[in-house]
């Protein structure tokens, strides 16, 4: 079966819910802003070997492409819409892979109310990679971003630290935690879940916000690079899963992966004094566990800095990144 | 240097004439669609050894990647605005490659008008790849679309055709053309000249549009299949460079390679009869050579039939397909 064989039969029906897609059979889409509103749009690329495990299903490829990007839209506070694909396919993707795939994206986008409006398909030596272009649409001028933190915002993230960096530990086979929390670690990794309502009900309380996709420190590092802060968060405040939690008991040594791993995809946000009230009511509401981590100080030498038991706590690694 | 050091250094500059790029420092960039305004999307993915040949440079690489990417722009009536990158790296590339890349990305940018807007860098075991997606503006509802082609139409394309085919197959060492013929022709596979001035111009004109990336007979394909009717052109009608056809002359075999050839990116439309007169008027303006190739007919067994002193003429090959 050919591109355009290919396209018709699996990707254009992932297409209906937006006329301006054309059907994907058009040299580009139609999309447009609603008034008072702008659209908010982001592009992330993920290799074989890189962002994903050699074998890796189809179905948890297409959940990771599209959660990671709609991460992005959920730290900036915006509702996602749309969105366009380039697939960069080798000799070992056959027709049935790409129904699976495709079968897979439906199934996202009926959960998160997306629509596939465009993209690309080529093959070449490998490896097998992806480029994802997510397009979300937020109220005019309320969009969530990294630079406006302040000396004396109290530091949160939503959800649990560290499972997604254990979680490849445990699919690499290079720690044991028993099958239930292995398995849940494992899905950690495997399929974030972007925090789109909360995003959403960020917006004026949030100072500042982004997901955690290279570690919580690096993350953190870079609010305050943009914000021209710094930051002190306290070890004992890091909201961990009960899974975690036994591991750095056998082992503190995977303390390091809790601060430096990737792949959480949890929000990392500030919050002025004077609104950590509307914070706590908007905890209640949107399901979700907030834990207050630490303080936004006026810059300090240390970026961030760490405290244990309010003595400093010292990293072997302070970032992780793909590149 | 690191991911964060490249974007800060190279790629931020290219974003500092759109606000809502946020410097390239957000989870995503903001943008907007006027009043009375729509927006069009586009996504492409280019690799080395299928799209462009191994060590072709990084300025003919961003300018091939760009221009692919504004011709669709252009081939909907848009006005180019932003960009967002996916590079795929690999080792191979250094701090120089990138200097001269986003270097010639910067010069692209002020030819065109654009702006960097956001996008992913990532490193992986090659080959060498990129994604992007580039957005325009276009009037609302003048979106040119390729499903709008009528029994009668007439059949045009600007420029010149089948010199990107033959470029390419000069680089690949299977042509011979003296030295002036084969540096135009190379220069017309390696920098495609986007028909962004007529493309804007042909609104209100064209019935249908698109740009012949696929080869001519695959993309006038594609214009019948989406609007539901057949094509007939003349085979001495199809405008030629005198480079190509100096080799024609030598060598009629390789008309194959002007009919399915890819790579040229001119623009392919139709036009209503009495729409003819205003086209008259427009080529004059937009200084490219515009050329009735034949017309549209109601659907028959042949989706692009092509007469040679009307009998029917027979390619080997009917389309180019990079997938």
């Amino acid at each position: 079966m050919d591109e355009f064989g290919l396209i018709e039969k699996y990707l254009a029906p992932l297409a209906i819910g937006h006329k301006g897609a054309l059907s994907l059979l058009d040299d580009a889409a139609i999309i447009s802003s609603r008034k008072d509103y702008e659209l908010i749009i982001t592009k992330d690329a993920i290799a074989e070997g890189v962002h994903f495990l050699p074998n890796t299903s189809p179905e948890l490829i297409a959940k990771k492409l599209l959660r990671t990007n709609l991460s992005d839209i959920a730290a900036m506070g915006g509702v996602p819409k749309y969105y366009l694909i380039a697939a960069m396919l080798t000799g070992a993707i056959d027709e049935k892979w790409i129904g699976r795939f495709s079968k897979s994206l439906g199934e996202e986008q009926k959960i998160f109310g997306i629509h596939l409006i465009g993209g690309d398909t080529i093959k070449h030596s490998g490896p097998l990679s992806f480029s994802l272009t997510m397009i979300g649409e937020v109220k005019k001028g309320a969009a969530l971003k990294r630079s406006g933190a302040k000396p004396g915002d109290g530091i949160y993230v939503s959800g649990t630290i560290g499972d997604g960096a254990l979680g490849l530990k445990i699919l690499r086979g290079e720690i044991k935690a028993g099958k239930a929390a292995e398995k849940y670690l494992a899905g950690r990794y495997h399929i974030p879940q972007p925090r789109m309502d909360l995003g959403l009900r960020l917006a004026g309380i949030a100072s500042a916000c982004m997901d955690i996709s290279d570690g919580l420190i690096a993350d953190l590092g870079h609010i305050c690079t943009v914000s021209k802060v710094s930051a002190i968060i306290e070890k004992e405040k890091i909201p961990l899963s009960p899974a975690v939690k036994t591991i750095l008991k056998a082992a503190p040594k995977f303390w390091d992966s809790i601060f430096s791993g990737g792949d959480d995809y949890e929000l990392l946000f500030t919050v002025p004094p004077e609104k950590e009230k509307n914070l706590r009511m908007l905890a209640g509401k949107s399901g979700i566990g907030i834990t207050k981590i630490g303080n936004i100080t006026k810059k300090i030498s240390e970026k961030v800095a760490i405290l244990e038991k309010n003595r400093a706590f010292q990293l072997k690694n302070t970032g992780y990144s793909h590149f």
